[in-house]
């Protein structure tokens, strides 16, 4: 026995790279022997002063290891039976069942819709702002951040969105959240207690949007969709219908504006009955042909949600988007949020408003702008030139085009591009399955997704797929 | 009519600071006057021409002005009948009815619980890590988050957790999350999907803790606290109980590290019958008379759940905590995640990965363990002094001590303590209203929380209302 002991001691590999000295690496061996099974449970340690002797180390700093393990639960101590290895079998860690990554590989060339040009994302801009923010925040900002958005961020964004896009709120109707589709889920959740069961959509869109509409307990009801956007006055035929998400500047991803008498049709629809207009105006600063459209939101703040989001205008990894609110709907909207408890963190907030302030926002908007416009304008030459029969639909905007194709060519098409390594979508991906729109075979072209270099050669492949 | 538009035109007051040069601005004045009703629904306007040559400007650009003003539908413009103002009311925005903010006036002294010292945020050394980690990401980390965590944050809480905290994990079975208590919430859900009813929880704890279980469908179930921490062993009491939430480093509040026999017992009991076990080690770092006990999890990872959080080692403002899952939960826990789409920003979680891969995190706590066991070691000495029969109870750990008063003293002396504008808890605040504990009256002093220049005098502040 005082041999397997002596032994033991010799075998005891102290690691002392790690922090804590010898006592933690000491511990740190003996844990290692006891998961390891070397160290049976209900086996009898020697005495700190026998295995202190073996390993030339003082008396205490054994006695102290095995009392950090006995108050972990590796060993036990009892007077007159010593230190004990604890009879517990020790399970494994367990392997992750986890679903194998979708897309696993990526593309050679890459123009799937959703995604902005994260190359171009200004990250000395950025850093330059966040500098500023943090180093002169008040020490209240390291503390639990409002859940509704950091006041500098909800001031900052309150003049930004009045400016560039005619939305009229203060600061107190703004509620900053991670992404567009927490603001979604957090106000969906806010209906459904009001009572709201349905929710118009329109017949194109984010399954991903419909998904959480349905987790907060609402119906969707698909409306038409055409070249003038989605088909405001059949709201008026569903009686159960009491609110609508809609894309008026941008229609996602058929592309059309929303027309002036049917922006008029369901601003008076919600005033009329009391409903709301959920307006995502995720890509509104972004339009090529004219000054962008204002948002839907200014004719009637009582009536609209509007939704912002910096996913589109500076990158999606920031988790940045934000919700105006009619002032009716704050207090609950933030009485959720709060309640959920899921912040957002006001270093970034902070960064994003002194960004905004300083004039950055709108220097990178504006060159993001040129980017984007020139891929559209090479997109339409190319199909002009070398494609004539196929056409890009939808207003010159955004950072996707949608073309159409010859029917029944769609799915064929999707498929011989991904043997390119080309990845894009086609249309039939953003349909609900119960919308009353015809279908028609067309790809949603993301040009807005690959950085400036590789745009040429997914274009080229493009044009190579294309029939 | 001519000169009433005369009139109207000489009114309109341009301003052109504003983004977009004339047509932007002459937008922006049409729209206010519709706005304000200076011009009334039905309202034709001039024809372009003229309103052109009242304000010396370009036809083309008040054309351009009214066609925008169309697309908004502020205007309609119908062929024979001109351009009209459109017959719609236009609502001011509602005033926000909110509650009034619960805590307005900043107290003098501040001892509450819940909050490090934020007056110590390293920002220097945050900055310098953001700046590396951003200035040398790929691209990549820009766009959509993975929902679970980026992976350089799991990789370094991996190996940091094994190191500082006896964790046993790999990346996989690491999520990020927005905050403690969003990582708890969606394991609620988890566990309900899974057909868990009723959790044990800690009689003493924070209030929003159990909102956040019972919001997801769980009931909670007291166990008696003492001195050695939960009672664990009435886990195997209740039938209907498969998970329990427990501090085991650090009981939070009434300040205990839970007793050896408790961990085997509740680890046993977990293996036994298949429970989980949730481990709340919210300041296991901090630990000031002997090495911090080693995680509970490290005994059983397939059986508990590992929660973390940079809140009290760094800033509540990050947002930012991790969970170490069993493997078997994982992928069922990332599905919730990723549905919800709470994803936290990626850059503010790289700057985090660096941050803790240089080395920055173990320093910043090295040097906030030495100033909070200061504090409480002047707190204790204080109280000897000057308070002899009011004893500091718990181990020598944390942000917080406990202070046991006299029976029947304890609202009294809170309130006593908001007369003289020092902010602190009674213990009963943390009390579930269901508990099986005796009750005692004692105050949970955050000495973690004010700058080190206002300790002395929130101390000051403390003694002079202790009985």
């Amino acid at each position: 026995m005082a041999e397997s002991w002596a032994t033991f001691g010799r075998d005891l590999h102290l690691d002392l790279t790690g922090s804590g000295g010898v006592r933690a690496a000491l511990t740190r061996a003996l844990r290692e022997a006891v998961r390891t099974g070397r160290l049976a449970p209900g086996t009898r340690l020697p005495s700190s002063r026998s295995l202190a002797a073996d390993l030339a180390l003082a008396r205490n700093t054994v006695a102290d290891a095995y009392g950090d393990l006995v108050a972990e639960g590796w060993l036990t101590a009892r007077q007159g039976s010593g230190t004990r290895v604890a009879h517990r079998t020790v399970p494994r860690p367990g392997a992750v069942r986890a679903a194998p990554p979708e897309q696993d590989r990526r593309p050679a060339h890459d123009l799937r819709v959703g995604t902005a040009d994260v190359s171009a994302f200004p990250r000395s801009a950025w850093l330059a702002a966040g500098r500023r923010a943090i180093s002169t925040a008040p020490n209240d900002a390291f503390g639990y951040p409002d859940p509704c958005g950091h006041p500098a961020l909800r001031a900052a964004l309150a003049d930004y969105l009045a400016r560039a896009r005619g939305v009229r709120t203060d600061p107190a109707r703004i509620v900053v959240c991670a992404g567009f589709m927490q603001g979604l889920a957090v106000l969906g959740r806010v209906l459904r207690a009001r009572g709201v069961r349905e929710l118009g959509v329109e017949s194109y869109g984010l399954w991903l949007h419909r998904d959480v509409l349905r987790r907060a307990g609402l119906r969707t009801v698909p409306l038409t969709v055409d070249g003038h956007g989605a088909r405001t006055e059949e709201l008026a035929g569903h009686r159960g219908v009491r609110a609508a998400l809609l894309t008026p500047a941008h229609q996602y991803p058929t592309g059309a504006s929303l027309h002036p008498d049917r922006r008029a049709a369901v601003v008076d629809w919600a005033s009329r009955t009391g409903a709301l207009i959920l307006e995502d105006d995720y890509d509104g600063e972004f339009r090529y042909d004219r000054q962008p459209v204002g948002a839907l939101q200014g004719l009637d703040p009582e009536h609209v949600v509007y939704f912002g989001t910096a996913s589109k205008s500076l990158a999606p990894a920031l988790r940045l988007a934000w919700m105006v609110l009619p002032g009716q709907l704050a207090a609950e909207v933030a009485e959720v949020k709060a309640a959920g408890e899921w912040g957002t963190g006001a270093l970034e907030q902070l960064t994003l408003a002194e960004f905004i302030v300083s004039g950055a926002y709108d220097r990178h908007v504006r060159a993001m702008r040129l980017r984007y416009r020139r891929r559209r304008d090479r997109l339409v030459a190319a199909l002009a030139d070398r494609a004539p029969h196929i056409r890009a639909t939808g207003i010159a905007a955004g950072l996707h085009a949608v073309l159409e194709l010859p029917p029944g060519t769609e799915q064929s098409i999707v498929q011989a591009a991904r043997w390119q390594g080309l990845a894009l979508d086609g249309l039939t991906r953003f349909r609900a399955p119960d919308a009353p729109t015809p279908h028609y075979d067309a790809l949603v072209i993301g040009y807005g997704t690959p950085p400036d270099h590789a745009f040429g050669s997914a274009l080229e492949a493009l044009l190579g797929v294309l029939p």
